[in-house]
């Protein structure tokens, strides 16, 4: 329930279309690609800055939370409200206000979506790399909020990377510029890159200034199978003593090829015996292109490639990324429930974290089709159960624990894209000591004294 | 005067030999290269992190300020103690601690020098790329707590894109470790990148991980003169236009050509009637390297250059440089006093900072020869004034005054490279509101609750 007044004032702000209260209205902002959580007590869609400074300020007047919210697109609940309150959705907000071809700049609201983006700077020969999977239906601000990643990491590293400066309005309602147009500044703390990956716990970004670079004008694609997932990974280390940084170094195990090939009915995607499959992909100039491809062969051949494909021409390459796009639908049917994580480690540890899965495996009882990001070691490990199966979801639950102990052990990370949200928050004291959290809770508490904006997130709540 | 007890409590940690009170002792701890501040009551060289959290334990038991300090080579007093306390100098913490070829890491204490670190990964064909000018003296840790830059920014970025984890001292004694060995690491905050740019104010860095990336195998090296400033700005245009990036893009004005043809006594490095002349660097594979070449001397071409130079081997690539080596030998000779100035606008804006910088140079009666990264929009400006000339330092400090919010006008930064410090504190409200800097404070104050971690830096004194 919304306290008294709130109500008023909020449509008093955004006007009464902007404002649901409806149960049915305000359902879908209570999930997220998750698809669980609590609906909000109210919607409100704010169409510019101003009125989201005004609309935190009602709320926090009201010592009423508030949760941000971009295309709700997560994996660990960042934008669902856990106890009521207000969901601020930015959907409004959803214009390039800028390409600025001469500085190699894009300033834009934090609802652009992030393909929508890309189309319009490679338009222009532009390119902005970050590309996670969601790219589609992902808005630029989330992926801002969650420091989105993708296969293009290795070489052109994650949205962090490409985030010049922000606007953004504190919990408190002070409406803040930090960073600016320029890739050098050095003018007090680095609170932009303290937002990227914040989660939407620090402050609510209302404008977004991105780096962008020139677009490649070349690409050649690769897929490497293998016997073993050993090789594979001595594939990539040959690719990188070659002093190759491949734009993408996809990598899919056997079970997920499996669930491929049952799934399109086909083994043309999925030789038979490929443990592990590496798609590749070089981009820059042409003639620099021809020459990291060969490069790139020659490391997989060296490392027992059973398979070798290059792509000649777009079609091609489009077949040889067919097995990436239809592994979320083979996973599908692999079992109804998926616990998905995203787990990091150094890239040498790869062979590393395979054998922990499969010791995880064996020792649980559960399918784990694996497939990830070798280049930069981010591995979706996807624990498939049946919903109706509470046995296995107990099972799967020992197993989450022992697979990010072990991801730490390999001086790895429990989440590379997906972030902690609600659902990974039990889990950060794996990683993260007493002191360290405890810091974070201090910055948290210098951003948001009150405790208003997107309260239960990130850290583990002490019972 | 250190207050009774403290002394014995250090000399109990490091031992005698590294604990500094003598007057001639503590004298090169009290300033950098600056060259002025206020000599500690103590230098402290502690050998390892254990030691130097021990250090902050007993200062902080005492309520004595203490500032870190890596190779002192800052412009703006970063590590020049204010009220005397406890220098901690880092210098005997200088070993790379690993070079991990596999992952492409490199782990470092903090008093490595960036020119060793760069060596020694080069010799196995890796690559660090931020390059300040004072990479032969200045060390790494420094390089982190200012976030470093130099020519190869445009390109390759500062050096907050390479620093993957820093382990830290807290100012209250506890050693935390941020990030860690993975590109891609969402959980909690980015503390990692708060540290970074940070002046030595939030923590101190104790241990620091580094991404490197394949050495590129080809440069060329090129040099264009043009009759304008507009000419030069538009060769960059034309070079972004033709989506080519340079590993270097560095403009040096006629005002310092001048002072480089007076000091070298020839016009060799400076073609009469150049107002201003870049020194292009493109990097990559042999092949592309020579096509984005062609394509940088088409745009130089294209945009009225006077003169354009291409090496072909490494002495003639050493000739190009040396005008950018012998600018700061020669700009000593035109006046003793150098208020040198790192500012930064987005790169289009060029031009119009140029033609400030003309307007205050006659407004003013001053010499203010400048150079800098072109490709960042980072233009080092360097007012030259006699050090017995009370008249013209006053003039030049208004200059700076109008310098700083010309620059901000053209959406710029005070500061690209050098940080705040002490030296620029009074200025950082033109570019700060207050409640960005109220903002920065509460951080500030989520670190270090007593502040006594580096007083006096960065925020302007409250009178």
């Amino acid at each position: 329930m919304l306290p008294p007044g709130l109500l008023d004032a909020l449509t008093a702000i955004v006007g009464e279309a902007y404002v649901h209260v409806d149960a049915d209205a305000v359902q879908p902002y209570g999930a997220d690609a998750l698809k669980r959580g609590h609906p909000p007590d109210a919607a409100v869609l704010p169409a510019d800055t101003a009125q989201v400074a005004a609309v935190v300020r009602a709320c926090a007047a009201h010592d009423t939370p508030f949760v941000p919210r971009g295309a709700g697109t997560g994996y660990t609940g960042g934008a669902v409200p856990l106890r009521g309150g207000v969901v601020i959705s930015l959907e409004r907000m959803n214009q390039i206000l800028e390409i600025d071809e001469a500085n190699l700049i894009a300033v834009v609201e934090p609802c652009v979506i992030t393909g929508d983006l890309q189309t319009a700077v490679e338009q222009v020969g532009l390119f902005y790399p970050p590309d996670p999977a969601s790219l589609e239906i992902s808005s630029i601000g989330g992926n801002v909020a969650e420091c989105a990643g993708g296969p293009r990491a290795f070489k052109y590293g994650t949205t962090k990377q490409y985030v010049l400066g922000l606007e953004a309005v504190l919990p408190t309602g002070e409406v803040v510029e930090t960073g600016g147009k320029v890739v050098k500044n050095v003018v007090g703390y680095d609170l932009t890159h303290l937002l990227v990956g914040s989660e939407g716990t620090l402050a609510i970004i209302t404008k977004i200034v991105l780096r962008l670079v020139p677009k490649p004008p070349a690409t050649a694609t690769l897929r490497a199978a293998f016997a073993t997932v050993e090789d594979a990974a001595a594939a990539v280390t040959e690719i990188v003593r070659r002093r190759v940084v491949p734009a993408a170094l996809e990598l899919i195990d056997g079970e997920s090829l499996e669930a491929v090939a049952r799934h399109v009915g086909s083994r043309s995607l999925a030789p038979a015996g490929t443990a592990a499959m590496l798609l590749l992909e070089v981009d820059g100039t042409e003639p620099s292109v021809a020459e990291e491809a060969d490069r790139v062969e020659e490391a997989c051949r060296i490392a027992g490639a059973t398979e070798l494909l290059r792509a000649t021409g777009p079609e091609e390459r489009d077949e040889l990324w067919r097995v990436r796009r239809e592994l979320s639908y083979s996973l599908k049917q692999v079992a109804g429930l998926k616990f998905n994580h995203d787990v990091v480690v150094p890239k040498g540890r790869i062979p590393d974290l395979f054998a922990l899965i499969a010791r995880i495996r064996e020792a649980y009882d559960l399918k784990i089709p694996c497939f990830g990001h070798a280049g930069d070691g981010n591995i979706h490990v996807n624990i498939m159960v049946s919903p109706d199966d509470a046995e296995a979801i107990a099972r799967a639950r020992e197993a989450e624990q022992v697979l990010f102990e072990g991801v730490v052990a390999l001086e790895g990370s429990i989440t590379g894209e997906h972030g902690i949200g609600f659902t990974k928050a039990p889990f950060i004291t794996i990683e993260l000591s007493p002191d360290e959290i405890a810091l974070m809770k201090r910055v948290k508490a210098a951003f948001d004294p009150h405790g208003l904006l997107n309260p239960g997130k990130i850290f583990p709540e002490t019972p």
